[in-house]
């Protein structure tokens, strides 16, 4: 079995419908490309977030983004995401997007996992084995 | 009980995430736009298009806009939306975007009535009567 | 002259494209959620936060959300933005989503007023009087 | 000089924001992903369809879909954009959606040439030659 992972990178390019009338970013898209870089992560673990009819759900507790640079349509740009903390029912992600040697953003991003019974509230459970088995919280530090 | 219906109109104001850095609403958010009218009109007849947990499901199977004029961030518009034909597991919709006098746009979109089970492939079936007899189709003509 | 103003409400219904495949609103959209809030407060005030042909930008600085409560399609809630903090070149808001009686989400925005020039780089400015005229502070606390 | 090109193909996976509470794709999203794919056509040609600073536009003029299979969550599809005709002003495209062997849609999209200046109307004009050089149509027929 592959060890725990706690990182991963993905590289995306501004798409034209995530500007907005001041020719950047519209900023609700940083957290979109935060997400599809968890998602990513999910899966370079052999795991999906949200595999179809699941019960088991990771509604997310809080967010923030710190923005430095502007990012344009076309510009490519590195989505890179890290746990850095996993306890019982909750994972903590940092998050870093630079465009070359730029730095753009910083955002933060913690979940919670929840089971998803039809008719039921959604109730904070801990996180299946099958999952944590595969992540790791990395070491603080930059980024 | 209420008479069927078949036509409705909201107003609606353009957000700024829905603006592209052209400086004009995205061509996609139109399609958002009919279908926030289209399930405004549900709701006018006293219907939701997706009850909470329902299994019965109207996926999209054609739909197409023509676009004559510029939307721009704030302007404010109407579209009116109206049922031009009903058969037993499709509904056909056209509809028009207008900003005070001015024709913005014309759209049209076919939906078809499907059963979904959790691991059944989604399967056609007839409209429920509770639905189609809250709808009648409008006569053709303008708009 | 009307008095400065220093916060707004909004009602607001989720839409279906708002959605995503576990059934609530996309985390993403309660940054759209209190920006809409915020444009809103703009006119209130009887300005445009981004006016055609503006070299005056307000590019967002910081942002995050707390989460308490999930929303779902159609449901109504309630955006009240405030204006925390004002200095010469930043505007910060708090944000509270609610449903009713319950408290759905709570948002803080940070934006910095900037000059844009075509192939210059964006550069703080002041924010001009006619803007920082129409609004102040609100006092702290809840919410 | 390469020689002009009429096609191109993007492979994409499904985004979580890209789906609805029904489970699968938003349609709208569908015009993006064509969308996506035709700007991946203009970088394969060496251009950008919107430059900073342009003031020579390309506003969408007719587009439609037609909806064959859903589209879900992390799935993997092909995106498959041609060039089917071409005049003065107008670029014609139609576009096939499919996951492996699997048809999923089909769509078309009209654009037209405009100029863009500051407090002028937009106003149709012929396609710059630096576009029309590299481009050609492709014979119909299916893709």
């Amino acid at each position: 079995m592959d060890a725990p992972i706690s990182e991963h990178r993905i590289t995306r390019r501004v798409q034209f419908h995530e500007t907005d009338a001041a020719g950047l970013v519209h900023f609700s898209c940083f957290f979109r490309y935060m997400e599809e870089a968890e998602h990513a992560l999910w899966r370079a673990a052999g795991l999906s977030i949200h595999p179809r009819g699941t019960e088991v759900g990771f509604p997310r507790r809080a967010t923030g983004f710190e923005f430095y640079r502007a990012l344009r349509f076309e510009e490519e740009f590195e989505v890179h995401i890290r746990i850095v903390a996993m306890d019982a029912s909750t994972i903590r992600y940092r998050c870093v997007l630079t465009r070359g040697e730029d730095l753009i953003a910083r955002g933060e991003l913690a979940i919670t996992c929840v089971s998803k019974r039809p008719n039921e509230p959604m109730k904070t459970i801990p996180i299946p084995e099958t999952i944590t088995s595969r992540f790791r919280a990395a070491p603080e530090g930059e980024p």
